[in-house]
């Protein structure tokens, strides 16, 4: 049986990742995260996806008491940019965030023997953050290697981003093939009863399922 | 002003990294972790040394619900080897415990505008673990150049690892130079009273300090 920690915050990206794993013959572990996001609406749509494909998932709980993000800090606004300018990073960033969610997966892969780490990190429609790109995740590779019990025994757990090089729409359109349950997943930043549509996510989640000519479920 | 964030458990070689940071004039700020530990002497022991010298410090709280290490499961017994095997990785390794540590290490410095991360992480003494091992330490360097919005703007936070290549003798020796009070540093696995001599730590240290020709003041 191969096994794969799969990376699931609820959103768009990693729902797509969860049923992408499994369509390459992996059993899925689940792993999200409450990091002081500034909803957990989020948290139990992961939650939700995890028991509709009956994989375990495991919620771990991550205080960053500096903050450094208006993601995390409810005093700061978030940003409502209509254009994404992938040249600067966005206050939403969060300092080395994904560096700490592969951390635990590496810690959770290695003690249940899985192979690999799924994360549906996106270097196109992805706002900007460096932790989101191939080289780093090539480096992060390397890093597990040569830091992991596993990597010593040259059994190397591998960080599996297939959508690194993908636009949302490519996405979109697999995951409509794979029949990801869209209507099930929540990207908005806020926390609202509906979504915003206003927000980064929210536009960026739009323009894909346009330009896949989709209809995104989750928009009532 | 130099700021530097330096991870500190309580123990020996933690403590004395503190005192080396500071000489090579970085203001530190410390960063302990309760996670899952079988006591929580030495999170007490790094809050001391922190006051002691006036340093700010965080205590991070991390759950690995997953376990998979004799040093969290209190129902396996620790080791009591009298000899150091540096080929078998031992029981008390936890998988991805640096890893873990350092992506904390990683926000919290690029929060602060810190220039480095000190970490007390030895590959002559250390038991076998691969995250303790050089090699490692250079592959994270590299993640965070990737991964962190410093490195994308060309400031990137290093780890400095100084006692990658010394012997505990070596490191006693230099602690006792920058006058480390040691009696206020604790490095048993178990968490009595009094230090046990038996388990696998006390042995390391106990031998840095005869080789040094140095009186542990912690030994009563």
């Amino acid at each position: 049986m191969k096994k794969a920690v799969v990376l699931l915050s609820g959103g768009l990206d990693s729902a797509t990742i969860l049923y992408l794993a499994k369509e390459k013959g992996f059993t899925p572990f689940c792993l999200g995260f409450r990091y002081g996001q500034r909803h957990l609406k989020e948290v139990n749509y992961a939650k939700n996806l995890a028991k509709l494909v009956k994989a375990p998932i495991e919620i771990i709980d991550i205080h960053l008491p500096w903050q450094g993000s208006s993601l995390l800090d409810k005093s700061t606004p978030l940003p409502m940019r209509a254009k994404i300018n992938p040249d600067k990073i966005p206050s939403t960033y969060v300092p080395a965030r994904n560096i700490v969610f592969l951390s635990f997966g590496a810690s959770y892969a290695e003690t249940l023997g899985a192979q690999a780490i799924f994360i549906g990190a996106n270097a196109i429609d992805y706002s900007g953050y460096p932790d989101c790109r191939p080289e780093f995740f090539k480096a992060y590779e390397k890093t597990l290697r040569c830091g992991l019990k596993t990597g010593v025994e040259k059994k190397p757990i591998k960080i599996f981003v297939p959508f690194v090089h993908k636009t949302k729409a490519q996405i979109v359109r697999l995951g409509t093939r794979l029949k990801v349950p869209y209507e099930l997943t929540w990207s908005c930043y806020s926390g609202g009863k509906k979504i915003c549509k206003k927000c980064e996510s929210c536009r960026l989640r739009q323009r894909g399922f346009d330009e896949a000519g989709v209809c995104d479920p989750a928009v009532g």
